[in-house]
């Protein structure tokens, strides 16, 4: 074994110092020019944070971007990108030619930072606000992972999560729903640097964003420090004090010159999304007595960090040692931090999945809320709570091991009181995701998905294993009135790429929904449900619940005669479909159901499969879906009819809105009658 | 003419005005008791707000909910509807069969307040934050019409924007953001009165949402009193110093007992969303020694309103005599102001639309920049903004009279920088619409969308003439990257319900959907704009431009033969399908290229007219479009093939994106090629 480094940090001289925050401005500047696009500004104004943060505060594995025990940080101003792949250049994930290929086709450096497409990048940011509330996440998971995996003698999770924020950021509706949750928790370990060069496109943030960020703060709790972001002395003690507040979270304001060292477009709008210029490059490294190459990098700034690289090495070869008498002394306990950080299931878990007797009633929100009961005692890493619907969404986990909401210095809990936060709350739990060691989920009504989407896309591009539950699914929510009766949601979430869209028929599908959703280890899914009861199916007449897994199946069929009649439906309208063939099958027609519970799961199964449930002889197509037709045109097909909403919905009894709307059994039939088949 | 009733309103005496208090109260109680569904516990608790409110401050027209002169009052909290619709009962604008009518199919009393559907309710509120966010637009129109329309001697618009919000409003982003920016905007003609019970559906306030509030908006600029919220001479006094001030948006802070009155219930999560039970209104009734029938108004009520009706009368006689003196004195500007508040467009207004001439690459973003500046000068009631990109999405009104950014005292302008808050630019823009005067637009990168839809939805509910302008709107945007790139975004536009979704092809198409979108009265429109350049399609060969119009048109057919391929594209996919064409004529295929500028428009055209253009009989069909297929299927057909995007976009150069992705003419003639048309 080769001597090892020293575990204190040594911090750079002030002239290395200069020098890397300098590396950091000219490498962002460098790679902006040779791309011709991208955002100069905001990495060369906050190279000397980057710096401080790097050389005195970050504890990574240069060699291992997955270490649970590194520190977190996350670029919510995503569009600085260029400063992020410099500080991974020096920390020795990215080579000088991934910088060269910046925005370019299959590299390494994206326009915006893309988790899992670039080591060492956390989360995928750009949209504003989304990295800041992704970091309440992460840093609220390290508290959760830390009460139930530490013991007296071991911090085996102890890390901070940083965030480097700008103004726009700080505009976004999310963040303030964020920090006001970060504030409610405490989560003292979450450190948020805002870089405030108050430019933003349309000019200064004067004319737009005039408030008070310190006292915003300060009213959720938040401990407060402002400083010149430019004073690497300022910077570094301001971090050391917020490292030192351990109850509640932190932000530094960092008053910061955008493109700072550009001697014309210093301080102005134009260098926030534009290059520079090659002119202006050149005049800003001539001005630092900086070497005009480009992608320059000083001996005296890669020696500096071939040390750190080691100390940072040897950082984690301790957290190694710990950990091996850690699993040692807690053996259990420490395979089973393992398991949950590979994703793996604990054994036997689906024993946990309740099976639903035929014949009595249940709203699959009820039937969701006995499933995750059962998966409390069994899938302890399965955590999350609701945007303050909770009782309606029936999203409580009572059971299992601590099944306590958590809150301030109290974080031994499988829920969380998200409040009327919908927009945070998804990326609340993408954070966790990223963070590892939970299986989120969220739940609100279903027409507030809306409120999230963005969170939504961004679990699927990232392929993160995040639960979205929503709840009401339908016109039936009835008396609320159309603000809170999708009719285009189911077809929204079905658009987004990569997303899996469950809406089970009975409690039943219910189950193997939510075995499906736990099992998908390379992306989101959402759950639909809802309000209303629905009759539990009888399996022995129909086909085996476990079906579902395919994401549709043939439910009931004439298998006497060729059925010349297929129905199709999802969630609740499979018991309309039920009803419209038994109407048909007194006509003498012979019909078959199919139950479409997952239509991107179905689009997976084998062409052999997909053939026999929706055989291309089997014209007359009958779907029903109660919401619009987008997305079904394709199975409907050019002879088939759909029966859905195609406006908003109503408000009055559940019953009377369906009749209204042409959701019932006879004013279907009407409708298949009309056709002639 | 009958004797005029005093213009200085009279005071309710101390006990009457309790009784108004207990009648809003237990015809909430009411109400939802009847319908067995509902909130009674923000209306019990609200009861005094609103009765001052009503009594001392609110300036209506109880014959005519249009008023210009009118105060908005909006109930964010939409849960609280039974106490609006209770208090519209007693302005006069609801019978008690209404209030007993509540969430009942068919009644004006919806489950939550619907703009449109009940007389006096200025926006449709339930989703929280909405009816906040609103107001700050309703507010900020209010000014403007202010510095358009009035004169040193008439103040003909002079009225003022109450809000009555809940806790949960208060947590959702959207309400930080619009806050902000009312903030910054320095609305002084905005209160907002926050019914403060700290309770809500999870339980006490203190589980999620610890903020101090009134530091929160002290930090955004807003005057800030707190208050008992029960206590109506404190309500009064606060009213008043809220109206006095002039420069900055008031916020009073209402300590309440959520159910206020009920004995067991008051205080208490349950009361929020479910009936308090026969037995708990028999004995808060009791309580308050209150006639046990169900509906009960006081004849003190009833006789204090039929005066209190007159007053209101008398001051819409008096503004009607100044509007008179008015229109007189400046007929011009009368004339202008009742023709803008009509919707009626200005004469010859067409005249501005720009014709572009072939051969020139213009972006259609740039194109709509083009024709809104066309407009500038001839649709003054045309005003917006962007969210922070007004450089990038070409919006800026740079002609026409007042061409500047409004701000804080200074409201004589076109244009609004609403920072980076897409969700709150979206709501403010509809409360824009719905105060009248204006036709809104809003501006943001089409991916954005995803932020600001549930204010797009409501939009849509509402009928609201307001036009969303999106641009970059495909993987063209290159090398941004994924999270920039809206791939199912113009589907998901698409699933809301009577939103016109405009794509146009080229710079022409771009001005002909701008004339829709303006022409539009009964609902709100996108337009989603290119960020590359694309070739102004040569209408002599083409064509007319104008056809744009019919949502969907054939662009270029082989009319001497019966065109045995038909290709269906919109937006910049139109020019692969005209390369596309070209590449199939060399074969000697005969080919229809069709323009889809708008799907839903085209849905209302004469079947005639939509079989001409999509005959049954041609089968051949191909679509491309730069995102996913959903919405098109049924446009393909079972014999049609779809080019698109299926998955997320990449980082890189446009072109580099496209051929990747397959959206080149090359690769798309080779999957039509192995179509074996």
């Amino acid at each position: 074994m080769p001597e090892r480094p020293p575990l204190v940090l040594q911090p750079p001289s002030r002239e290395t110092a200069q020098k890397i925050a300098d590396t950091l401005r000219f490498l962002a500047a460098d790679q902006v020019q040779k791309a011709n696009s991208g955002h100069p500004g905001m990495p060369m104004g906050s190279a000397e944070i980057a710096t401080v943060l790097m050389t005195k505060h970050l504890r990574i594995d240069p060699k291992d971007d997955k270490w649970l025990g590194r520190d977190r940080f996350v670029l919510s101003a995503g569009h600085a990108g260029t400063l992020l792949y410099g500080m991974l250049h020096l920390q020795g994930f990215l080579t000088i030619e991934d910088l060269q290929g910046f925005r370019q086709l299959g590299t390494r450096t994206p326009g915006h930072p893309e988790a899992g497409e670039t080591p060492g990048v956390e989360a995928s940011t750009g949209p504003l606000g989304a990295g800041f509330a992704m970091a309440v996440g992460m840093a609220a998971a390290e508290r959760m992972a830390a009460e139930l995996y530490n013991t007296p003698k071991f911090d085996i999770v102890d890390h901070h999560t940083y965030v480097l924020t700008g103004d726009g950021c700080q505009e976004e509706g999310v963040v303030y729903e964020a920090a006001s949750l970060a504030g409610t928790l405490g989560l003292g370990r979450l450190i948020v640097i805002y870089d405030r060069n108050k430019i933003q496109i349309e000019g200064s943030t004067d004319l737009s964003f005039t408030e008070n960020v310190a006292k915003r703060y300060e009213a959720m709790h938040w401990h407060v420090q402002e400083i010149d972001g430019h004073d690497m002395d300022a910077i570094d003690a301001a971090l050391i004090l917020a490292k030192e507040e351990k109850t509640r979270p932190s932000i530094i304001i960092a008053r910061t010159t955008i493109a700072k060292g550009a001697p014309k477009k210093a301080g102005s709008a134009s260098a926030h999304g534009e290059p520079l210029g090659a002119d202006e490059v050149a005049a800003a490294k001539a001005a630092a007595r900086w070497p005009a190459e480009s992608f320059f990098v000083p001996k005296e700034v890669a020696d500096y960090f071939d040390i750190r690289r080691g100390e940072w090495m040897a950082m984690r070869q301790e957290w190694n040692e710990m950990f091996a008498a850690y699993d040692k002394k807690h053996h259990a306990t420490a395979r089973e931090l393992l398991r949950v950080l590979s994703g793996e299931l604990p054994k036997q878990w689906k024993h946990s999945l309740p099976e639903f007797p035929a014949g009595k009633a249940v709203a699959t929100r009820a039937a969701g809320g006995t499933v995750m009961n059962g998966l409390g005692e069994a899938v302890p890493e399965l955590v999350g709570g609701a945007a303050d619907l909770a009782p309606s969404t029936k999203t409580e986990i009572k059971s299992g091991a601590n099944p306590e909401f958590i809150g301030k210095g109290m974080f031994l809990g499988r829920n969380i009181h998200f409040g009327v936060r919908e927009h945070a709350m998804g990326w609340f739990t993408n954070g966790m995701a990223l963070h590892g060691g939970f299986i989120p989920f969220s739940a609100t009504f279903m027409v507030f998905h809306d409120y999230m989407r963005p969170a939504v896309r961004l679990a699927s591009m990232m392929k993160l294993r995040n639960i979205f539950v929503y709840t009401h699914d339908s016109i039936m929510v009835g008396e609320d009135g159309p603000t809170h009766e999708p009719v285009e949601q189911l077809a929204a979430l079905r658009t987004i790429p990569g997303l899996n869209v469950w809406r089970p028929a009975d409690a039943n599908e219910t189950a193997f929904a939510w075995q499906a959703m736990l099992e998908r280890k390379d992306g989101p899914s959402a759950i639909c449900l809802s309000r209303q009861n629905l009759p539990v199916l009888d399996r022995t007449k129909f086909a085996a619940a476990r079906e579902t897994l395919k994401g549709m199946y043939i439910l009931d069929t004439d298998t006497e005669k060729s059925p010349e009649i297929l129905i199709i439906a999802s969630g609740s309208d499979v018991h309309l479909a039920v009803g419209v063939a038994g109407e048909l099958r007194k006509q003498g027609k012979a019909v078959r159901v199919v139950s479409a519970p997952c239509l991107e799961v179905f689009r997976t199964q084998a062409e052999g499969y997909r053939k026999k449930v929706l055989p291309k002889r089997m014209k007359k197509r009958l779907v029903i879906e109660s919401g619009i037709a987008q997305g079904w045109e394709g199975i409907v097909g050019d002879s088939g009819i759909f029966v859905g909403v195609t406006d908003f919905g109503l408000s009055g009894k559940a019953e009377a809105v369906a009749e209204k709307l042409g959701m019932t059994v006879p004013k279907i039939m009407e409708r298949v009658n009309g056709e002639g088949w």
